[in-house]
């Protein structure tokens, strides 16, 4: 063949090691695109239902990578990859883990493969697995390690979702992911905390839905001016709503949840940290400087 | 005048109570629109600006109140409002009170008013001092209380940003209110959290906000099927991913935040309530049935 560039792609075959939720849609959507797919699960029945779809089902995790250079690992943690990757020969292969992770765990078996003479690749879901698979969903996935394998590999990856790229770092991918999964369990205390509010009243959830969701949505690009904050290192570039002001309105949050017998518990720790930074002096900043109380770097 | 219908309205005159950094700008508002405004403030050369603006400033809160029957009050808090409004007249006044406060707040101070021969409307401003006035700035005001109040003077409340009608309880405005900008505060400590995360790492804060504010407003809209789950009192329906899945992955969510030097305070809450939830046998629900655990009513 001496036309590369027109000359229609095989799809690659793969292996994919762990059919749990996550695993099985992501088979399903590779076989539909025309992959060949071989999988192996530690519980060997959920794998079967696979075999039907046309998946090559294997006996062992080590047959399993054997099988193909590309191999997409989806398993409960990082000890499970350890665990099932254990007698198999990484040499030559192109590990792409999809397991969730801390940006540590994915830095060392970064390493670990690396030893083994495997290029690896780190991956995180943002996706729940009704997304797989669906286009436009809004789901993707972060990708960071071997630049070359994900280059390589790139439109095998593309197939059940979006695909960011994120840098060398095989860190940053899990980074990234635990970050906004993070930012996501912030938004989702602060909502149910609001619904708690509404709830004792003669309030239809339907009705308020939208007057919260308007809200947040609207708030949302608050993100913007906190990167640009510390981007400059100034707290204090263009403060809308100082700390002082916000700081004011603590005892309102803290004795409105009182009033409708709410948990202050999930709202209760934001307040305070507004409170301990504008007793530090720092009232005149915007919440951005809050973030210097986090950092446990500079012992604080 | 046999045509009210195409006779231009003549700009109702009203009086303003409290001219700190919000009350300035409604007033201004209002005056830009023709209002004849008459200003009083316990400081009174933060209304004497306003002069100059054309507002009639006076020497006592009671001989504001007695200057116009619409009466906007704008004040550091509820105690503020008892304190400035002690020695007016209220009979036949329309108070609208746009001082911050609690639920309770709001319905005790519509008792009182109402005792004294005032209609009272209360008032929870969605927005800060520079969405004021400004078409499409997203600011609207939530007025709850007198509904013969609220319709004859909506277009005059009109002015400084859009109304949103919740209710004849006094307390909805408050309660609408907080429970708005607790949610926001909840999506704020994890934008936080999630830029504390990212911190120690060779990351431009500025390219990491567009994943962030990206992610948030594709999750928004969670808040609808929360909502659709609380309607039909089960929090089993239409799980996409149940809290025992979510509960996995708080290890993850805590590891990440000690690796990157990260205080989990503003996080571990919600992640706490999750495992607490679960533990409890709810396992198979999602998130919403947390709201439970926060409900102080069943004594949890």
């Amino acid at each position: 063949m001496t036309d590369n560039a027109v000359a229609p792609r095989t799809p690659a075959p793969l292996t994919l090691l762990g059919t749990g939720a996550m695993g099985t849609v992501l088979a399903r959507t590779w076989l539909a695109a025309g992959h060949e797919v071989t999988v192996w699960n530690r519980t060997p029945a959920r794998a079967q239902a696979l075999a039907a779809e046309g998946a090559v089902v294997v006996r062992s995790a080590a047959e399993a990578v054997a099988a193909n250079r590309l191999v997409i690992v989806c398993l409960l943690d990082d000890a499970s990859v350890g665990d099932a990757l254990d007698e198999a020969v990484l040499a030559g292969r192109d590990l792409v883990n999809l397991t969730t992770g801390t940006p540590g765990e994915g830095r060392t078996r970064a390493a670990w493969a690396e030893a083994r003479g495997a290029r690896f690749l780190d991956g995180g879901i943002m996706a729940v697995p009704p997304m797989i698979g669906v286009a436009d969903s809004g789901g993707y996935v972060f990708y960071s390690g071997s630049p070359e394998l994900f280059e390589e590999h790139r439109d095998t990856l593309a197939v059940p979702a979006g695909t960011r790229w994120v840098g060398a770092d095989p860190g940053f991918a899990a980074l990234y992911d635990v970050a906004l999964l993070s930012a996501m369990n912030g938004m989702f205390a602060g909502m149910l905390h609001a619904f708690a509010l509404v709830r004792p009243e003669d309030i239809a959830p339907k009705d308020f839905a939208p007057l919260l969701a308007d809200w947040l949505t609207a708030m949302a690009p608050a993100v913007h001016q906190t990167a640009d904050r510390l981007e400059s290192g100034d707290h204090t570039r263009n403060v809308v709503s100082s700390l002082a002001m916000q700081a004011a309105g603590v005892p309102t949050f803290l004795r409105t949840a009182e009033e409708q017998h709410v948990s202050p518990e999930l709202l209760a720790p934001y307040l305070k940290l507004m409170e301990r930074r504008v007793a530090q002096g720092h009232g005149e900043e915007d919440g951005t400087g809050m973030i210097e109380l986090l950092d446990l770097r500079r012992g604080a």
